[in-house]
């Protein structure tokens, strides 16, 4: 018992659009997963507040009962309040010694209320409209930053963080592949679009898969170039399929016509050897070393694009997946989340902390 | 210095969806305008929590600029949550006795999270989908029902208070008026076509007043219907036109679509000497008195309501107005919350309340 109250205790509050972690689609909610699932690796005691179909080790507290993206009789702003307001109630009887924000702005206006440490990671702003909140809130959030691109200069950040994946999920592919690969949401800011135009140019197959999150865009500007054939949609695809899709793609196309704060599906295609080609925007300088990874081409430029797709088998695949070893891995995010809670929380927990980093998995499984 | 701290601390959380009070339409800022003036004039110390434009005598505590349907720039997720935060943070520096929330459920999730008794007036369930949020909250919040109508029976009620009016506002007209009227938002529940179904059987004259909140029925039901002459709709009226409008009717119909938890209209008509033929939902019995105030008619039937506009010269306007004056005036509203404050708080607040209830306004301007 003395062992259980050394520990640390963070509370992961989990947005509760989709399950953590998500069946297909749902990119906050799989970061969310793997950093839950990796603190518990290294002994930290987790509370994950999330829906009550979610999958963990660690302690699982749910008032949600699924995601509400799943099940349109939920109402999203009911079941978000409740949600958040129990992560709190819980942070005010002082049983966490940190509360980790995955849950964009609402959490924030709760902060002043409780004495827990509030940490907020960011995972992109939807809109300008939203950044009074965190304006407002910034002295009592610990902000990180998912990529250097999405730190806005009126806000403090404690810190910025790459996400990781883990990369057993991720298989090794050394083979070309034979055929180019979109995978995202199917809407404007994510370049559906634009992909068509490179695979029909260079006349390579295309492969979309992605959830439609614009169905008059998929209807209008995607749809009447699907033939079966050279350009396929094959819908939302799920953990499974996804690593051999990635793995067998010559390249992966990322021409996003917005600021891209991260993008999850260009670290995974990568950690199967698959380069990328991306537009310049957002993130994706960080995250891709051009001439090494894929090519980071001027946004818009879709000669430039087409260019690429040919200058494609210049490029190691041993050493696309060796940048993802390096810098994007599930450790080492975890490591910088547990560098920052220490931080935070000074001397005393620093010592909990260090116990944790031996990875005493034994006392940290489902409660 | 000993006397301010001796008044009773009311924080009053208004909505910000419209100013308080409202320019034309809003009847929640309307009722919180009502009440905060009338505990003020009675020597409570309110802050009231609106929109920054609102005119009071309370101290106003304002994190949102304008209302947020008056200004569409405004994001009402973001302002919501800051104006709401900004209240329960002024209740646990211990600067409140009492906490009295006008905002729907959202705010009943950061009521755990502060000590300072929080009530709640329901001013309806906007849907089934948002009763899970005062059940959970059931036990932390002292929730007051408009209407006996609108009390559920899975919810346990601190009160029930019908909505009260300042009399002054409404001048008694004994004359037996030239127009039926319909007044209230342009919506199917409102029962605007009904309105026009039977002026036009019985021949006279309607107006009909009020915001448009459903274009589309008022482009298909209503629009066609008026002539300029028979059927005139004049747009949403503020509280100068007011006056001459309700007590130059003949009848207020009110033939409702829904069980409506309380009707300002009915009561302010009422107010004027004019009585009102309304259909027997929701709050209607508790609000006319049968055969006196006008007519309460079985749900749906237009020939009853036809019928009733014949028999209108039987009632007595003067017995109308005496209705109000005895039942709906703003004085027993104020003197109804009084009396819950004083019962929630117990004695040591009940000494302070009997000093309020002196009425010793003097101290009690803006600041």
């Amino acid at each position: 018992m003395a062992q259980m109250t050394a520990r640390l205790r963070v509370g992961m509050l989990a947005p509760v659009a989709w399950r953590v972690p998500p069946r297909h689609y749902g990119p906050w909610e799989r970061v969310v997963s793997i950093l839950t699932e990796g603190l518990v690796a290294r002994g930290v005691d987790v509370t994950l507040f999330a829906t009550a179909d979610s999958i963990t080790r660690a302690r699982l507290a749910a008032v949600t009962p699924r995601g509400y993206a799943e099940d349109s009789s939920l109402d999203p702003k009911v079941y978000e309040c409740l949600h958040i307001a129990a992560a709190f109630e819980r942070a005010s009887t002082g049983a966490l010694d940190i509360l980790h924000n995955h849950f964009d702005f609402l959490p924030l206006t709760y902060s002043r209320l409780v004495s827990t440490p509030l940490v907020t990671t960011v995972h992109g702003f939807s809109s300008e409209r939203i950044v009074p909140v965190f304006r407002a809130y910034n002295s009592t959030t610990h902000l990180v930053a998912i990529s250097k691109a999405d730190r806005r200069v009126d806000l403090d950040y404690a810190a910025t963080i790459h996400h990781g994946i883990p990369l057993n999920e991720f298989t090794f592919r050394p083979g070309s592949g034979s055929y180019l690969l979109f995978f995202g949401r199917i809407h404007p800011d994510k370049g559906a679009r634009e992909a068509i135009e490179v695979a029909r140019r260079t006349g390579h197959n295309l492969i979309l898969a992605g959830i439609v999150q614009d169905p008059e865009y998929f209807r209008t500007a995607i749809e009447p170039s699907l033939d079966g054939q050279q350009i396929r949609y094959i819908g939302s695809v799920g953990p499974t399929e996804r690593d051999s899709l990635l793995g067998g793609a010559t390249a992966l196309l990322h021409l996003i016509q917005f600021d891209e704060p991260f993008g999850l599906s260009v670290v995974e295609a990568m950690a199967t050897g698959t380069p990328v080609i991306a537009f310049r925007r957002g993130s994706m300088p960080e995250l891709i070393d051009d001439g090494i990874c894929g090519f980071v081409i001027t946004a818009g430029d879709s000669d430039a694009a087409t260019a690429a797709v040919g200058r494609i088998g210049e490029l190691d695949r041993k050493a696309v997946r060796a940048h993802v070893e390096r810098h994007f891995t599930a450790e080492r995010m975890v490591d910088d989340y547990l560098h920052l809670y220490q931080r935070l929380l000074g001397q005393d927990v620093a010592t909990r902390l260090s116990t944790a980093s031996k990875g005493d998995a034994a006392h940290a499984g489902p409660q």
